[in-house]
């Protein structure tokens, strides 16, 4: 077991160093495809140069450091440098300079297997809106027409946007090449939930992602005055959807592990003297396994169609999004949890509300992840923190899991 | 009893006259303190020089037309020709052009009391959001200082623009003076809701205007991601107050013709990927009795404190508005009682949800109102109407109410 080596104090001192460098008391600025970004990419280089390893940006703009074993078979190490505007020091970060820290001792080491190195290009979609942006370019789901004609806030082309990176949209599917001899994708990554938090657990292995469906709810009834509209003459949207609303947080909650979520509301005419004719809300509901998750659905459709008859009320469902679950593997599930148990003397299975990059690599590999704990489960803002303590561990458990996967990989090849 | 030539057909003509000169395809546009407004009004004074009476403009914009009686004690007849942006062509109107019809009748006869009509300024409060603009200054509730800085959306201050139609806002309460012999009020209007239609009835007798407690109801949580977040960790404050909006329509639901709405609703993110940590939406609750107000806002803050206690999130309540509610005289109730009956065959009584000059008036001496029906309810909107035949025999029973309450004044002057 190749141990020696791995300083987990220093991940954190870089972990600070960028955060110097590219954040400040408005949290991270390091939007992908912007000045800083790119400053934070150089910083990584740096890094990366001075160990003995090949680095390449690919037809994506991922950012890859390659150290050749005795098989062209490779363990990839996987994370974003990119956030979110005034985002956090550790989303994305730490995974790439845990993995960084990890690379910088396995590489000089005999390795069984290739070890490769890789910082996806823009994983938070926040200029553009499409999230998963190298990866999926990579793995072939994202097509260059799904995203051409996307313009940012200021009204600048996607296209253009990427050109300035040195990106060329048509060619980005080409980074699929990078994937050819990937036998394993490892992530670590901060919780953004507050499981481990409220078990007083430093690290978890995540079971895999969420599958989605994501959609607006559109109530319409007919909006009337407030005073002279009796009760029981009422056909008021936005009463319909408080109810559905209701009951789609309380199916979920007799459900185990699952989410369902109203975030935007939206209601006409909006006004103190009238009930409203019009409300539109969005239903995001997550769930790891896909029967369930399609359960959901047709279950908070029947409630929300059984609410508006009862409420005098039409609605209608527009799909926004949907993902089906993508469950990870489970050798590597039961080597993650070995290396949590030694580092951390116990450990805990868990599904991840967030997408990431790990989501598309698990489309085409063996795939696993590590979560450390989250501070009040914080993310996508500068309060986003861990303990220190359990960031080091985070590290070690890392470089024991790539070790285990390197094995098994060279024992599978 | 003096029914001799009425014209309520005239009135009707007279209203689709009005509706061509300031209204059209897009609804009324005589909104007080504007050109349209003075036009309309200049119309109205052009139809009342063809009758033998006094004309003035008081000090607070309103416009008075008097015919002496036997008597200086004045039966007073009331409306607004104001409208809002795109209004109906009735709301307001009918009532000045209802009083016009049975003004012109009764002018020229002999009256044991003095007989007045008023079109009072700026009922609807569309530019500079005050209803009852001119009605409550001449009663004295409106003081210069309340609304000295309101500005319109183009930045004119309220002085300059009523300074524009002969108006100074520091003398605007003189016009109580308008109100010295006034013996009784009566106003006919549009109901601007639904209850006359499902009885397929054509007129009703208002016992009052409601009451009304206006508050913002604001619920405070945590936001945090949709996916990353277990149900039973979160602290939503939409769920909160979707659950208390639902208590409290149902709790108004079980009384007895009370009113409670939710109006705005503001979620703060608001966005599809997290749920809400803040919430405020507006309560608006009426009630004829001042107690049953008092306990159904009592319930609905207990249920906000309940729910919120349930949902880990806090509420605050602040009052955006309040006023009691004001009964109309039991005798006049009689009286429009009789003349609906008599010619309509049959009355209703109902309170007023929305409210009317009258309110002000009935502060200050007896006064009633009579209803029409709206059809669909609508109001405030070009697709106001009521069927013409309806309109007829609303003019008529203003013209018969109007002859008995100069009767029971003279009785008891």
């Amino acid at each position: 077991m190749q141990t020696e080596g791995i300083d987990a104090r220093r991940a954190v001192e870089e972990l600070k160093e960028l955060a110097d460098l590219t954040g400040g008391p408005d949290g991270a600025r390091r939007v992908a495809w912007t000045g800083q970004w790119a400053k934070a990419r150089e910083w990584l280089r740096r890094k990366l140069d001075e160990i003995d390893c090949e680095i390449e940006t690919d037809e994506a703009g991922n950012l890859w450091a390659t150290a050749p074993g005795d098989s062209e078979s490779a363990v990839v190490l996987g994370g974003h440098i990119d956030s979110v505007p005034n985002g956090g020091w550790l989303d994305g970060a730490l995974n790439v300079i845990g993995a960084l820290e990890v690379f910088r001792v396995l590489a000089p080491q005999q390795r069984p297997v290739t070890l490769r190195l890789v910082d996806w290009a823009d994983e938070e979609g926040a200029r553009f809106g499409r999230s998963l942006f190298g990866s999926s370019a990579a793995a072939g789901t994202l097509k260059p027409d799904d995203v051409r004609d996307f313009k940012d806030k200021d009204g600048i082309a996607l296209p253009d946007a990427l050109r300035e990176h040195g990106v060329e949209l048509d060619r980005m599917n080409e980074a699929n090449g990078q994937l050819r001899n990937a036998a394993a994708y490892l992530e670590l990554h901060i919780e953004q939930g507050p499981v481990l938090e409220r078990m007083d657990l430093p690290l978890g292995v995540v079971l895999g992602t969420f599958g989605v469906e994501r959609h607006a709810v559109r109530f319409a009834g007919q909006q009337a005055h407030s005073g002279s509209t009796p009760m029981d003459a009422r056909k008021d949207a936005f009463v319909a959807a408080a109810r559905s609303a209701t009951e789609f947080r309380d199916d979920a909650a007799r459900r185990d592990d699952v989410r369902a979520t109203t975030g935007f509301v939206n209601v006409s005419p909006g006004i103190v003297t009238a009930f409203n004719g019009w409300c539109e809300m969005s239903l995001d509901q997550r769930a790891l396994n896909a029967e369930e998750l399609a359960d959901m659905l047709r279950t908070a459709r029947e409630t929300s169609e059984r609410v508006a008859g009862e409420e005098g009320v039409s609605v209608e469902w527009e799909r926004l999004w949907q993902i089906e679950p993508i469950p990870f593997d489970e050798d590597l599930i039961e080597l993650a949890e070995e290396a949590v148990n030694e580092v951390a003397g116990k450990s805990h299975r868990l599904p991840s509300g967030p997408l990431h990059d790990a989501a598309e690599m698990a489309r085409l590999m063996p795939t696993v992840m590590l979560f450390v704990k989250s501070l009040r489960g914080l993310s996508h803002t500068k309060e986003e923190d861990t303990p220190e303590e359990d960031l080091e561990l985070s590290v070690q458990a890392l470089h024991r899991l790539a070790v285990r996967t390197m094995d098994w990989v060279a024992k599978g090849a």
